[in-house]
């Protein structure tokens, strides 16, 4: 395994061993530890000393399920924070099996040029493609696929990105080649925009799956896990994440109209039963996987009524913050804003959120298709609203002059209103990376604890911010679970990989040692303890649903530490 | 003298006596202790839990020179910091006259309406008064005159503070009577608007001198010093800040065109001279007084070609951020500029440099003044340039995609350039207000330091920090001048005030007790001592004319204590 530091001022590629040091590390624990080594804290995010690094889960590329996730961290220019954002796809599996261990870019062109980097098993090619600037990513994909044939992977931003917008993400094709996957939060497609990069271009590796150093006792093992996944996740593979509307709705925290309530009555419309119906009736599916291997296929693919393709992955989040919390209660009409901000590069959860207070701000009405169809577009195309959304919640909250942003340290909260589920909260409140339930999120049931009780929900926080870490080290779908019982299947796996003995003792050592890295980044970026809350009015306004408030002790997390 | 407190909520005040440990203090030395006592700093600065708090300097309405100065105090929606700016005109010594320490003004009112406070010797009056709401500052002070008598000094707030802008001013009438001196920095006109107040009526007091203990030796010493300023300062009687204008392009630092150069071919055309030509040959004045009793007479009144009054305190930041920085070097329409940013409640300086931002963005081009007044005019009317600019230089750079932003914690820099004038470059790093001269500016020989040299600025600045609050505490104007000489003068003049003995030392242990609490108030605010440097761009990007970078060690701004 090597590194691939490819310098855009100079259009260099340079291929170097791995520092001893990294040598453990893959993923989000790899990006963070290079980010905290290398990048400056204080830098401008969109200048010249931000770097980019795209970094395969330790696991990536082998036989074991669902770990097929790429890290892509730098500083955010949303948040200010260091930023890692972990998508499925086949570019990590790829990146993998040409044994690369991270793509590190560096530096800005001194030109104007849209950059594909052309990447195989021996080198880098710096071709320039201007005929891609600005086009959204599925017909920049389809062009690229044209040109390099079928069988690459393909890592790009879409025209959100080009334009800046510190909402825009990385996106990766999916087994159909289609740019669906996206690496959504923080703006991490921004920062490779501003690299001059429109794409990088995969080849397909000769050897498709990673050997372990223990390859039999490791392909024992992941066969094992993969049929207990498979058997234990049927609801994912059913209904998708969207399943999650209902629940969170039962449990009072479905954010509904710029989270003024936890309550959607129209939550069956937008349900994880109406999607599949809606997937099944015309021709498109669930049970479909984001990347080779998966034991769960939580993904879906969306036709509209005349079964033409709309977009794949329509996901809980996406269905909840561009719907419920925008009163949109169509999935048609969710479906196409999503492969909207599919193709245009951007965050559907900031996103939603972003409109949601823009919608408060009396910018556009609620529930609005073709209003927010137009200001959604606006974000790629320099109009003085999508300038404004591209910015994020926070932003758009403080130019529209609205109080009520549901954002920390800069990014918008996921869909869990924090009142309802005070874990997630926590997590929201204190995760290095701003409101995030991919840090570590308190589902219904986790821990044994009711999601609206106080007691015990800072450990649990704490505790899943740890297990997710080792998640997204490792390159494991977070939706084969944080769970203190999958620690030991973990460390058997990376143990079998490595050849070496990795107990989960260890495994929970490192993912601390990374949050205090990523911690200790924020500190020098100025984003401290201070920043550890939610806003104000979760305290004070209770949700009229169930008359909840957020009620932790702000000083627990002042105090937070992993 | 005592407290008056202002509730909004329930439209009632309260005479409160001075708490014992507020009794020394005034000016920012009072709001700045009072909202480190009384005001959460993680609050949203436009909401109920902040407050704004209009306190005299402690010598403002006695006999001593040039310290009329009002310090309006507030958690700022710009910044997030404790923010404190003072402002002349007649507000405070008619508050000093009736006997009011401090009006404290708190909470919000359950309807919109545009309240007008009603304040004499006796109490206070709450007036709605709708027609006044959304006018411009001068046309509210005018229908205001006309139904109160022209005896009356007005606090008011603009448009743009209606309008939720963080850049918004609270304005204070002349001696003309004209709303034409304004707290300008960190967005006071917003909270204060945000409280539902449009104006604040002061009555003119029985007693307009406010007399010491030992009144006799504090007049005699008075009588002095102001002879010895009036003597001192004929450069700025004669041609007001302005002269400034030349001074600071001879160092190489005046902000041309967002701080891309620090000299300006064209400085003569808007420097001193040139103004005090034109304000002698159009019936106009310089050597104007902005409050009663000033020794220095920095102010002047500007009339048009035709001889009408165009507007009043034509200052030098104003014409080199509004002018220099914005490539519009021409008096007439920089004095039409600032006539419209006073009219509508908006800070000349952040108004600048966000425009100077705006352009180097592309959204106007450099020193075009139908299109500078288009865009100055939307920030209170909703436009969607104009609610960017309005939240100022850091969320139009954001918005705009522009990396160099001359900003520090949110507040844009005043119009010296840091990296010819580093001691002034230091207080912009340091200062617990954001990039503030106001604050500690080391001007030209003060210090006896070059102002590109980089050994001893950082004790300068420290030092100018600590004697600008001295000032700030007791209402003396700033060009009174933050010198070591003039201390030992306002201790004699505290302590025949007080009739206690206060020295030198006590002084600046004062003001240093109060600079803490400030920075402590803005820890708790998150902004702490990672935000303490200017933007990374001024450190690597040396200024054409001269070749200087910001070479201040960074450490030590990090590190900078008072």
């Amino acid at each position: 395994m090597h590194f691939v530091r490819i310098n855009m001022t100079s259009q260099e590629a340079k291929i170097e061993p791995v520092p001893s040091n990294y040598a453990g590390l893959g993923g989000r624990g790899l990006t963070s530890m290079f980010l905290a080594a290398e990048v400056n804290p204080g830098c401008y995010a969109l200048g010249e000393e931000n770097k980019v690094i795209i970094a395969p889960g330790l696991l990536t590329g082998t036989s074991a399920p669902s770990t097929g996730r790429t890290s892509i961290g730098a500083k955010s220019p949303l948040t200010g924070t260091i930023k890692e954002s972990n998508v499925g796809g086949l570019a990590g599996q790829y990146l993998a099996g040409h044994g690369i261990k991270a793509l590190v870019i560096e530096g800005l062109p001194q030109e104007k040029h849209a950059w594909v980097l052309h990447i195989n098993g021996t080198g880098v090619k710096f071709e320039t493609k201007d005929n891609l600037a600005g086009l959204g990513n599925y017909e920049a994909v389809e062009k690229l696929r044209a040109e390099y044939g079928d069988k690459i992977a393909v890592i790009s931003v879409g025209p959100a990105g080009e334009a800046g917008a510190a909402i825009a993400t990385v996106a990766v094709s999916d087994m159909e080649g289609r740019p669906a996957r996206h690496a959504g939060r923080g703006g991490m497609g921004a920062v490779l925009a501003s690299k001059g990069i429109k794409a990088i271009v995969l080849e397909r590796p000769d050897k498709l799956i990673v050997e372990a150093v223990h390859n039999g006792e490791f392909k024992e093992k992941a066969k094992d896990f993969a049929k207990a996944l498979s058997e234990s996740k049927k609801g994912l593979t059913t209904y998708g994440t969207a399943m999650l509307v209902n629940a969170i709705n039962a449990v009072g925290g479905l954010p509904t109209r710029n989270f003024s309530s936890g309550h959607n009555d129209r939550a069956d419309d937008i349900g994880g039963e109406k999607l599949h119906q809606l997937c099944t009736e015309r021709g498109g599916s669930t049970g479909h996987a984001c990347s080779r291997g998966c034991a769960i296929r939580c993904s879906n693919i969306f036709h509209d009524a005349e079964g033409n393709y709309v977009t794949s992955g329509l996901e809980y989040e996406t269905i909840a913050l561009l719907g419920s919390n925008c009163g949109l209660n169509d999935l048609d009409g969710i479906a196409r804003l999503d492969r909207l901000c599919d193709d245009l590069g951007i965050d559907t959860m900031e996103m939603g959120v972003a409109l949601g207070v823009a919608m408060e701000g009396g910018a556009l009405p609620f529930g609005d298709f073709e209003r927010m169809t137009a200001a959604v577009t606006e974000v790629a195309h320099h109009g003085s609203l999508g300038r404004i959304l591209g910015q994020g919640a926070t932003v758009t909250g403080r130019v529209l002059g609205v109080e009520r942003v549901p954002a920390v340290k800069g990014q918008s909260m996921s869909a869990y209103d924090p009142r309802a589920l005070k874990g997630t909260g926590v997590t929201y409140a204190t995760s290095t990376m701003g409101a995030d339930h991919t840090a570590g999120n308190a589902l219904p049931g986790r821990g044994g604890l009711k999601p609206d009780q106080v007691d015990g929900q800072v450990d649990l926080s704490r505790n899943l911010q740890i297990w997710t870490m080792v998640c997204d080290m490792l390159g494991v779908c977070i939706f084969v679970g944080p769970l203190p019982d999958n620690m030991p299947v973990f460390a058997s796996l990376a143990s079998a990989f490595s050849g070496e003995k990795i107990t989960e003792e260890m495994l929970i050592a490192q993912a601390r040692d990374i949050l205090k890295a990523e911690q200790a980044f924020n500190a020098e970026a100025g984003i401290g303890a201070a920043f550890n809350d939610v806003p104000g009015y979760f305290r004070t306004e209770a949700l009229p649903n169930n008359g909840l408030v957020f009620d932790i002790p702000a000083e627990e997390l002042k105090d937070f530490r992993y």
